[in-house]
């Protein structure tokens, strides 16, 4: 039996756009395993209530339900050990824990005020009240006051960049000559904004681009085939 | 025959400042080595012509010399794989990578502007020229200019500190349980503002701080114990 994976979906359903789904639907790819996704939007929570709380990732692996993307990732290394590992030791797994530490508390902020609009804009009607409110609560501020328009998220992008940059015109991926779980973390953050926005994020040559391209090409196009709003 | 470490000083030849040597400092005692220091200042290259370039660390291992803090690390374990690994596989090299290059070009900058007329005033009388000269070509404005004043410092350096906050408040060390290179390597920065300065870097409770207080306890106080510039 596949694996189901409950999934955040925007107002065309088919359309996923969580960045911690797409780390979990990558490390599957990953480890060779059957999967399946479910849709869950902002206001079908109901769906998900299996799982005692209210955030996607869920998974259910025959009788076993996981929820947050870290420990689903875990679980997955642990029951499928001898399937490729998503993080291969405890230094290895110290370490993909800052990577998480730099893509939530870091990268994910110029991204999200980057595509802002868009994200919002895509998202089904009943899910807009839910958004926004949640949203400015957290930011403290109204989204319109929070995004960046394309120059300015740009730049801020560019400049948080600068550690991927300067570690990727060494290694081909962020864990080395093959992909793995800290790839899957900081592309989920791609992800999130190639699936709900056209702005270009990374302007000229950059080996942080050529990553993302290279993440996009993975497991037969997993992610570039995955469905977008239109532009 | 203890590894020579040549090992960049200031005017007190005692103060040693680099924070590439503090992370091979640190990589010998992890690994248990005897090791001995030979002061090098701006002005002293000639003690490394040797090496056949111009940086320190340079490590004297019997007959073998090997220069750059990275393949030095490579070679301790590489060469002493029976003791306590730096890096303890393909994907935590990798990733420790990822926090050499986040400490090289985003740590390292705050912290340098902060600290910087400290540092520079703590220079031997015949370093501060050539310190002068190649910093400003590097920073393309003048020490003073480029410098922080402490609170400006504090608070550029506790934005940037974020993802090492967030990480250090789930785990003891950046490695783990344990610390390791990656430890080392960002110490090495809080040490190169150790030794030179006494401006307060973080304020108020920061699990940042408690790492570092740890961090200065290992290996029986050895960071604890380096000389300092006075205040």
């Amino acid at each position: 039996m596949p694996i189901e994976m409950y999934d955040l979906a925007a107002s065309d359903d088919r359309v996923r756009f969580s960045p911690y789904c797409w780390r979990i639907r990558m490390a599957m790819a990953h480890k060779g395993l059957d999967f399946e996704t479910i849709p869950v939007r902002f206001m079908e929570k109901h769906k998900i209530e299996f799982s005692g709380q209210k955030l996607v990732p869920v998974i259910r692996d025959n009788d076993k339900i996981i929820h947050d993307s870290w420990d689903i990732a875990l679980y997955l290394d642990e029951t499928y050990a001898d399937r490729p590992k998503l993080i291969d030791g405890p230094q290895a797994l110290a370490l993909t824990d800052f990577v998480r530490s730099w893509a939530q508390t870091t990268l994910s902020t110029p991204i999200l005020k980057t595509i802002l609009t868009d994200l919002f804009n895509g998202l089904d009607d009943k899910d807009k009240p839910y958004f926004r409110t949640s949203r400015e609560q957290r930011f403290g501020t109204t989204l319109e006051n929070f995004a960046l328009a394309p120059d300015a998220g740009r730049a801020a992008i560019k400049q948080t960049l600068t550690p991927l940059r300067d570690l990727l015109g060494r290694q081909k991926f962020i864990c080395g000559a093959t992909p793995a779980f800290a790839d899957y973390i900081v592309f989920g953050v791609f992800m999130w904004a190639h699936c709900v926005s056209h702005v270009m994020l990374i302007e000229g040559e950059d080996p942080v681009q050529a990553w993302r391209e290279r993440m996009l090409d993975l497991y037969d196009g997993l992610a570039r085939k995955a469905p977008r709003n239109p532009a």
